[in-house]
């Protein structure tokens, strides 16, 4: 069986106004503070957004509705003196977060954050010039419920043995 | 609660002869590909490497005695020309990979394949040149059974309020 936080994890962009409470934000940073990091390195930090004024201004540079709408945001953060693959443990851990929020019933996407954007919001959160962050993850209690992955969603197609082109 | 697959995943180096299931491995590239990828793009695909012989090459190419002795090797790859962010949707399918493995009861372990050595390991495996990979994931039954992930992995100093360092 697939685990069912990923059977049932689908992005989220649309989100009721009703709060996240602490308690359910510091355990979802906890899973992704649990993920594998490059090295064991453990650099991953966060920022978690809550006041509509930050919001409103993460939205006035990077757009979409959903950023100043939802409850809370969070940054996954990484100090890139501390790992050679920011990239790699910035993903893994939102994964971590993504499936966290399912299990606790709230929706999740992931926001890009390119080069085009990334240092007015890194200067609006003061975050330090070594530092990286690839997204910016809205939380919030989902207002549509999506169907979950079904195998519609599987393609064994796109699984290859041993090498390239080769099916079973 | 944090998710238990999630608190008992850990990485693992070393694992026992028993072979994995078709089957299982069909879980966890299931689990892969309801992973979610950049614009929906849905270009990770998959090669299962089995055979004593590639494994060998493997090796001898990337080192660590583990990716010989692991009786599956998983490698997650894209198009680059279906995605503009590759790491971003590698790294996500494999922390997938990672917790449903984890949920069958298999270990892996992130293999980081870097520039110097991606050539030779898509040459061996046929992989077409406008494809990427970042890293190998050996799946197996764990030989040896660590810790779970406690609080003792959970730092709150990594939170920041708004802005970097303002704490709660």
């Amino acid at each position: 069986m697939v685990i069912k936080e990923i059977i049932n994890r689908r992005s989220v962009r649309n989100y009721k106004k009703r709060e996240v409470s602490d308690k359910d934000l510091l355990e979802i940073i906890k899973a992704a503070q649990f993920a594998p990091t490059s090295h064991d390195n453990r650099g991953v930090e966060f920022v978690i957004v809550r006041d509509q004024k930050t919001k409103n201004k993460i939205y006035e540079i990077a757009g979409q509705d959903f950023m100043k709408k939802a409850p809370a945001l969070v940054v996954p953060i990484i100090d890139t003196q501390k790992t050679m693959w920011p990239v790699q443990d910035l993903s893994v851990a939102s994964s971590h977060i993504f499936l966290q929020a399912e299990a606790l019933g709230l929706g999740t996407v992931w926001k890009n954050i390119n080069e085009k954007i990334r240092e007015p919001i890194m200067e609006l959160l003061g975050i330090p010039k070594d530092y990286i962050l690839v997204n910016i993850i809205p939380v919030g209690y989902p207002n549509i419920k999506k169907r979950p992955h079904t195998d519609q969603d599987f393609s064994e197609k796109k699984i290859h043995y041993a090498r390239y082109g080769v099916g079973k």
